[in-house]
């Protein structure tokens, strides 16, 4: 695709604010070589240069990344080769369920409540509303839980819905859900390899600062105006369109 | 019946410990001149000595109830004629459905769930588990409640059904549902009118104290060892078995 057009494609889908770099980098890792395969500096900066990122910033976010031991780093000839570190590759393997699905996390939401004299701890995973009352995906073993399954079909009071997930995100999700129909609506045939990179990064980072701020819950037990469901079934269309390639290839088509 | 075997079942009934004298009259009223007739002093007496209570102890109970407005009294010849005051007899209308029912207090039980940061007034025959938790005979209106109905056939976990009904009310409830089985079982077919009416306040009596003290809730949400099914099912056979008489017929009965 010839750049300029190219170029409004990406201003678009990432919107007017840059987004922090380090964290960019973390999705770059996470979508190009969570095998842990060598990613060189001058494809990353090939990924991220278009988006917005200066050379001094990914040098910045790089060293950032190394110092928490998040990347590891090796040079080769006259250029540095970056790798996610195990603990790095661990989290990022973690986290991949949860960005890259295209099912909600959880069939199920059950409202638990314990005992307000002795509260309880439960799964990580559930919502906490106070103390004694959560949100679990599933019903607690034990008798000293009251738990009821909630009906997908009745809507929650606001003031739990606004606990499963605050307004910024979900006006987070409405903003993103409209800039990934529009991608949709225009998304080209003839995208390089480092073009098709370039998307990927940008659909997985802007999904992945919001997924990873919800809770494991069924989409019924969040705000009206939450868009989750649709920007999870456009990421997973849209990278379906849009072929991953290896660092390898990626630096031989640069 | 013959005054021994009499006094055997009485004792049987009513325990080893005298109730409050007051509160036995706040009975005997309710039972037997809810309309506002007027009762005798030699009535009273003949229904309360049988179970313990001494002329004295009963004529300074009849003064504190007409003091708190309770009862009014009237000079009759060489007698005293007592009745329920307005206010008397307003409050015994009031809780006489809940004492006299055959059938439990309420159908379903709602659990009903308000934002911790803002708790809501419900009715007052809610049970408030918590300041933002309650349990309903109905489901609240609007939207900014949570509530589901309690499925009848899973059992609550025991700090709910404890603030349903505390351990002190429940051993009450399993106490008298014996003692009323027993006298289900032997109870006389020759007996005189105040010995039937002594009954009735004994049974009355032991049930006013245990109901008055549970919320309107069905008995699904009671501990396990909630007796109050069998206890209101004797309540309503015994007495149904045992014919109420008006003051002026126990009078000439006397």
């Amino acid at each position: 695709m010839e750049d300029r057009a190219f170029d409004a494609l990406v201003v678009d889908l990432r919107g007017a604010d840059l987004p922090r770099v380090w964290s960019l980098l973390v999705t770059v890792f996470g979508d190009l070589a969570q095998d842990g395969a060598a990613i060189p500096a001058a494809v990353l900066g090939q990924i991220v240069a278009p988006i917005g990122v200066r050379p001094e910033a990914m040098r910045v976010a790089l060293h950032r990344l190394k110092k928490d031991g998040w990347i590891d780093s090796q040079r080769s000839g006259r250029t540095s080769l970056y790798r996610l570190s195990a603990q790095g590759r661990a989290q990022t393997v973690a986290a991949s369920p949860r960005i890259y699905a295209s099912e909600p996390p959880a069939r199920e939401a059950w409202l638990v409540l314990t005992d307000p004299a002795a509260p309880q701890p439960g799964a990580e995973s559930d919502l906490w509303l106070t103390p004694h009352m959560r949100l679990s995906s599933g019903s607690p073993a034990g008798a000293e839980a009251f738990a009821t399954r909630l009906d997908p079909d009745a809507p929650l009071p606001g003031w739990m819905t606004a606990r499963v997930c605050d307004a910024g995100v979900v006006a987070l999700s409405a903003d993103l859900e409209t800039r990934l129909f529009r991608l949709q609506d225009r998304l080209p045939a003839d995208l390089t390899a480092t073009q098709a990179a370039i998307l990927r990064v940008l659909i997985v980072h802007g999904w992945r600062r919001i997924v990873l701020k919800t809770p494991q819950l069924p989409d019924h037990v969040f705000p009206a105006a939450w868009q989750g469901p649709a920007c999870r079934a456009r990421v997973a269309t849209l990278l379906e369109r849009l072929p991953r390639h290896s660092p390898e290839a990626l630096s031989l088509a640069a």
